[in-house]
C-alpha cells in the first residue's frame, strides 16, 4: 500500500474563506511545486521556511502564494511536504491543483496524508485514528479524548504488555521445537500470572467504553411528555444559556444542529416526540407508539409531567404504559413554582409501592422542577449528566476508548486469554496454547496497527476527508 | 482608522477540513502566540520560519500546530503576523482563537487584514478590493481580471495622470496667491492638453465597464420559447458538455449554482421561463407578462422556436408580443436536422421586411440550430459570447474596470473635466478652476484611496470576509 508517487489536495475546509491551503506530499512535491512557482529556487531552500512568489501557468499569474517547504523527514508523512496558501477561492485552488496534477502530482485520497504518516511508522494505527476523531471533535470531552489518544494514549500501554505476551509466545515456539524432548521452556504458572495481569489492563478499558461512546458521540435525549407539560420551556431554559455562552465567542460560526446542549463537555443532542404533542388528554395508541419508537433510539429520557394537573396514579400509568423502567432516564414534575406543589411525596409514594417501578427504582428517579421559574435546573443537569456518564468521571487520570474498532478487538482479546486460562487448567497442548496465543496477539495488534491489512486501513482511511 | 492593536480571526474558510489557520497581525502577534505555545521561544525565531508545538492552555494541550512567523514589514499587513496551522475542527478554532483573546488579542472585523496592509501603505484601494473580488471569482476572466487589477492595474496609470494634474492645480494656487498681480503661472492651453489627454485615458476606462460588470458578475441569460421548442434540449446540450470537462477535474468541489455555463471565461446564468412553458399554444397574456420581466432582468436572451411548427408570420406576431426589439439577444429556430428546414429564409425575410423588426435589425439575430443533433451549436455560443462581451476582446492587452465605485469615480472626474474645459472656454476666474480641479483630483484619488474616509473604506471592508 506504500506508494512512491506525489499527492495534492485542497487541505482546508471547501468554500470561500480569505485563504487555502493546497498540500502536496512525496519525493517530487518541492520539484512540482518549484516547476509553476515564479520566485525563489525552492528545491535549494531549507525545511520549515516559507517564500512568497507566484503560480503561473506560462504567462499567466494563477495567484499570489506563500509556499511552505517541510523536508523529509521533518513532516507529517516525514516525505517532503509542501504547503501552498493561495487566495480563498474554491476557484483559485481548483486551478491550482489542476496544474500541480498537470505537472505530475496526483489527487489524494480520503487520508492519504494520515495513511503515509502511518505507514511510514510516525504515528501509529490508533494515531492516526485520533487525527480524524480530533478533527470531528466538537465539545471539551471529545476534543480531550482524542487529543490524548493522538498522543499515545492507551496504545503504547497495551503494546508494552503484547510484546511480553509474544515473548511468552516465542517460549513455547520453542518447546514445540524441542517436542520429543518433553521439555516446558514456559512456565504455565506465569502465563497464567501475565494473561491476569494483560486482563487487569483490559477490562478497565472495555469498561470504559460505554462512557467513551458517550463522549465521542454524545447522547441522545428524547423529552416526553403531554402538551403543557412545560415541555419547551424546559428546552428553551437548557439551550438558551449554552446558546448565551457560544455567541460569546465572536468571530467564529459554529456548525451547530439545533437543540443542542452542551454539559461538562458532553453533548446531548435532544429529540422531539411530535406524537406526544398532537394528544389532548390522555395519551393516545399512537402517541405511546411513536414515544417507545423515540426511546429506542435514545439513551436517556425525560418524562415530563405538570405536577398541578397529573395525580400521582395518573402519572403511574403513564409511566407504566410508556414501559418508562425499560430505559435509562429522569421523571421530572414541573411547574412546582404554582401551588400545592408540597404534595409531590405522593408522586415518590406511588412509585415506590408499585412492584414494577420499585424494581426498576424509579422513584429514584424522581425530581422535581420549575422551567419557568428557573428552579432546581442545575440539579436536573447535574443528574442528567451523571446519567449519561454512568456517574463516571471523565478525569484525566482515567484513560477511556472510544474507538468501536479497538473495543471490538480489546473484547476478542479478553475472550481470548480466558480460553487460553480455561485450557491450561484443562491441560491443552502446547501446540494448542501457541495458537490461542497469536489468535490473542493478533486482536492486541490490531488496535496500534502492528497487525492489519489492507481492508482494515481502507476502512479507516476512506472515512478521513481528503486533504488529511 | 490605524489601531496598533493585535487581531485575530480563522483565515480560512468555516467548516471541517483536514487543516484551519488562525491568524493574527499587530505588535503583539509573536507574543501572545508564544504566551500559549509549547515549544521553540517564537519570540527570538526569524521570519518566514514554521516552527512545530502545542498550544496549551495551563496544563491541557489543546492542539498540535505549525506556527509561520512572518516579522513586520515584510508581511501581508507590513506589521508582525502569526498564522497558527491547526486540525480543521471549527471546535478546535474556537478554542485556540477563544485563548488568544485572552491573552490580549482583538477579534478582527471583516476585511481588517487587508485595511492594515492598504493603511500602511503596502497596497492601495483598488488593490485592496481586488484581494476581494480575487476570493469571489469563480470564472477565468473574473480571476484574470482580479489578479490584474491586484497588481495595480489602471489605478498606477491614473495615480501618474492625476500626480500631473495635481502639479498643475499647485500652479493655478500660486497664481491665486499672486492675484494682485495679474500673472498667469498656469498656460491655460497646457491645461486643456493634460485633461484632454486625461480624458483620453479615462474614456475607454469607463467604456470598459460594462464588458468589465459582465465579466465580474456574469451574464443572466433568459431562454424563452413555446413548449417543445427543445428550450430544456438546448439547456442540456449547453450545460453538460461543461459539466464533463468540471467533472474531469479530479478532488475538487465546485459551489455550482444549477444551470450555469461557462463560457470562454464568461458565465452565463440561465434564467427559467417557467411562465411560457404552462402554454400550450398560443402565448397567453399571463405568459407573456412573466416572459417580459424576465426579459427585464437578464442582459442577453434566447428566443427558442420550432422551425416545423412556426410559421414566420407566427414568429413576427411572438417577437412583436415580446417587445424583443427592445432587447439584446438571439432569435433561434430549432429542429432544424427535421424536413423542411431549407424554408428558413422565409423567417428572415418576414423579419427584415417588419419596419418595427428591421429597425431593430431582429433578422441579424436570427440563427437555425438543431439542439437534438447538437447541429451550430458551436455558432450559437460564439453568437452569444459576442453579444455578452459586446463584440470586445478580453485579451490582456486591455484594461477593463469592473468596480462599480471605480466605475462611478472615472464617471464624475470625466465630467468635472469636462466642465473644467467649457469654463476655460468662458474665461472662468482661476478660483473657479481650481475648485474643480479640486473636485477632479477627489474622484480621481478615490480609485487608488489617495483620498479615503471613514464611510468609504467602511463600506468597502465590510464586505470582506472576516480573517482577510
Amino acid at each position: 500500500m506504500i506508494n512512491n508517487d506525489t499527492i495534492v489536495a485542497l487541505a482546508t475546509a471547501q468554500g470561500v474563506g480569505a485563504i487555502g491551503v493546497i498540500r502536496l506530499s512525496g519525493p517530487q512535491a518541492i520539484g512540482i511545486t518549484n516547476s509553476v512557482f515564479k520566485g525563489k529556487n525552492l528545491t535549494t531552500q531549507p525545511s520549515h521556511t516559507i517564500h512568497y512568489g507566484h503560480i503561473i501557468e506560462g504567462d499567466v499569474t494563477i495567484d499570489e502564494v506563500m509556499v511552505s517547504l517541510f523536508r523529509a523527514p521533518k513532516s507529517f508523512t516525514t516525505e517532503d511536504v509542501v504547503e501552498i496558501s493561495c487566495h480563498g477561492s474554491p476557484y483559485i485552488a481548483e486551478q491550482i491543483i489542476r496544474l500541480l496534477i498537470q505537472q505530475g502530482a496526483r489527487s489524494a485520497k480520503p487520508g492519504e496524508f494520515t495513511l503515509r504518516a502511518f505507514m511510514h511508522g510516525r504515528i501509529d494505527l490508533s494515531q492516526a485514528e485520533a487525527v480524524a476523531d480530533l478533527i470531528a471533535s466538537n465539545s471539551s470531552a471529545s476534543h480531550d479524548l482524542a487529543i490524548k489518544q493522538m498522543r499515545g494514549g492507551f496504545s503504547h500501554q497495551i503494546a508494552a504488555l503484547r510484546q511480553r505476551l509474544v515473548n511468552f509466545t516465542s517460549l513455547i515456539e520453542l518447546e514445540l521445537d524441542f517436542a520429543e524432548e518433553d521439555v516446558e521452556f514456559a512456565n504455565r504458572d506465569q502465563l497464567i500470572a501475565l494473561i491476569d495481569e494483560i486482563q487487569n489492563a483490559l477490562r478497565p478499558l472495555i469498561e470504559s467504553f460505554r462512557l467513551g461512546n458517550v463522549i465521542k458521540n454524545g447522547v441522545n435525549t428524547v423529552i416526553i411528555g403531554k402538551p403543557n407539560a412545560g415541555k419547551s420551556t424546559l428546552l428553551n431554559v437548557l439551550l438558551n444559556e449554552e446558546r448565551a455562552i457560544v455567541s460569546d465567542i465572536a468571530g467564529t460560526t459554529r456548525d451547530t444542529i439545533e437543540e443542542v446542549m452542551n454539559l461538562n463537555g458532553i453533548q446531548f443532542r435532544f429529540i422531539d416526540t411530535a406524537g406526544l404533542r398532537q394528544t389532548t388528554d390522555v395519551i393516545e395508541k399512537v402517541g405511546v407508539e411513536k414515544a417507545l419508537e423515540k426511546l429506542k433510539q435514545s439513551s436517556v429520557y425525560i418524562y415530563l409531567f405538570d405536577v398541578n394537573t397529573t395525580t400521582p396514579e395518573q402519572l403511574l400509568a403513564d409511566v407504566m404504559e410508556l414501559a418508562l423502567t425499560d430505559f435509562n432516564g429522569l421523571i421530572i414534575g414541573n411547574k412546582i413554582d404554582s401551588a400545592h406543589w408540597e404534595d409531590t411525596a405522593a408522586f415518590l409514594y406511588v412509585l415506590k409501592n408499585n412492584p414494577v417501578t420499585n424494581a426498576a427504582k424509579l422513584h429514584e428517579h424522581l425530581l422535581f422542577i420549575s422551567a419557568n421559574a428557573n428552579k432546581h435546573i442545575d440539579i436536573l443537569k447535574d443528574r442528567l449528566y451523571k446519567l449519561a456518564t454512568l456517574n463516571q468521571s471523565l478525569g484525566s487520570e482515567n484513560t477511556i476508548v472510544a474507538n468501536m474498532r479497538h473495543y471490538e478487538a480489546l473484547i476478542r482479546a479478553d475472550e481470548i486469554l480466558l480460553e487460553i486460562k480455561l485450557g491450561i487448567g484443562n491441560h491443552i497442548t502446547g501446540e494448542l496454547i501457541s495458537l490461542e496465543l497469536k489468535r490473542a496477539l493478533h486482536h492486541l495488534g490490531e488496535i496500534s496497527g502492528e497487525v492489519t491489512n489492507d481492508e482494515i486501513l481502507g476502512n479507516i482511511f476512506s472515512k478521513f476527508c481528503i486533504g488529511k
